[in-house]
């Protein structure tokens, strides 16, 4: 399988970066995964966008021509692969660059940022779709700045960790007594038929597929408020779901060991599947 | 220069890992820093056992034997890169490893650890450590484990890149209105005459020179508090001082453009630098 590391296209196996680059290091880097059905990228345009809000955000200097590539690579990526039929993910990360000494603060001059593309088959859980997963809360130990899709995601995986070793799927994090997110999705819940979403903010990431839930209710005339649910709220809720990339819209059916509502997936959460597949495979 | 790379010594421009390594794309990794001193390094022990806690936090399994033979991969280093002599430091850094494909969840079976260690020549900070330094506020937005020493140093990255575009040398970070710790060192102040430093929590880091430090104080009959200062007595504060590995003891008498105290470094800071600096060379 061929990568695509700093202008070249290399064997996976052969794809290294220096000890001394600053994602090695410090994690210092952001990264995206954009979905391709039948070699074409879904919704590449808002992937990018956050990319780049990322990349100032953390004052990583790459030419803005070089981001409007990064769509290219990717599609010659998903060819060589053969990834082009059916669908696979694109990965794309940016990191600061290899800089020597090692120093917190920002090489100066500025070093040449890495960049390391990857593309890979995917299956979309569709089994787990239809029958809804299992999740536990877990405090959200995330830092401050979770807008920025970073590197830094050890939280996350601990967390997923966490999950997975409790038998369940994945985790609904708590921050202040508040559901934020799951380690790699955004996530929506029900209460009195209203549909419920943590709102944007630095503790939640500004997730594509959550902007694609937001379209569908509208066009469904699904109420929505974008307020967080409260810790004591989860008996309330009656449907729970993850939205992510590659996640699609994963309902939520037990939460810590009990149904969330009548412990299958819900009326809205099958609406807003339905409205992503049309959106997605339309 | 060489640096000690998966089991072994090669040239650093040779020191390359795989992009699949989780340490380049979840941060999932740990690290230390020891000092050395005429080819000894300074407390090694401590620096081991908080590596192992590490590890242990992280889940990543690493062999104890290896953990124990770190030290002397170390020395080697010093060695052949002729930083016997003088002061130098050695950086050690482990990752979960190299896995594909990349998932949020540990790699099932296991990976081998990567472990990466190099040595550089070191040059105390002394002028700063008589003079002083400027520092700034700064939220500190790191996620709530600081105890862990990871790689996930973004939040740490850009709190020191903000002091120094600010004309300072660095941030003193603050969490719910208490001081924390710099981006890269543990805070003491002294208020009333009394030494006082963040609680061990997971808020903080549990520093190898935090302790010295500690320790010289019981020596030198200075009372101790282990309470955070609250934003608010910052006004109160008379000295004011970092403490690190490379930082050294280092006062900090100018804070967001204010002297702390008298704008010199106190006798409380003076006397921990006497005590620290006679433990390092004594």
């Amino acid at each position: 399988m061929k990568v695509y590391l700093n202008g070249k296209f290399t064997d996976l196996a052969d794809a290294t970066v220096q000890v001394t680059d600053r994602g090695f290091v410090f994690g210092d880097g952001l990264y995206e995964v954009i979905r391709s059905v039948e070699g074409t990228l879904f919704r590449p345009k808002p992937h990018l966008d956050r990319l780049r809000d990322g990349l100032n955000g953390l004052g990583i200097h790459l030419e803005s021509q070089l981001v409007d590539e990064l769509p290219a690579i990717g599609r010659q990526l998903l060819e060589t692969n053969g990834h082009r039929s059916g669908e696979a993910t694109v990965y794309i990360q940016i990191t600061r660059g290899a800089a020597w000494p090692r120093t917190h603060t920002f090489p100066e001059p500025a070093v040449e940022p890495t960049i390391f593309l990857y593309t890979a088959p995917f299956e979309p859980y569709r089994d787990l779709h239809e029958s809804g997963v299992a999740a536990i809360t877990h405090p959200d130990l995330r830092w401050a700045r979770c807008n920025l899709k970073t590197i830094n995601l050890l939280p996350n995986t601990l967390a997923r960790q966490k999950a997975v070793e409790s038998g369940a799927n994945s985790a609904v994090m708590i921050r202040d007594g508040m559901i934020t997110e799951s380690p790699n999705a955004n996530i929506f819940g029900v209460i009195d038929n209203t549909l419920y979403t943590y709102p944007l903010s630095s503790y939640i990431l500004d997730g594509i597929t959550r902007q694609v839930v937001l379209e569908i209710a509208k066009t469904e005339n699904i109420p929505v408020r974008t307020v967080p649910i409260r810790q004591e709220q989860i008996p309330d809720v009656t449907e729970l779901f993850f939205s992510g990339t590659t996640t699609d819209i994963q309902p939520v059916t037990i939460l810590d060991g009990k149904p969330v509502g009548s412990g299958k997936p819900g009326p809205v959460t099958r609406a807003i599947q339905e409205g992503h597949r049309n959106m997605l495979y339309g």
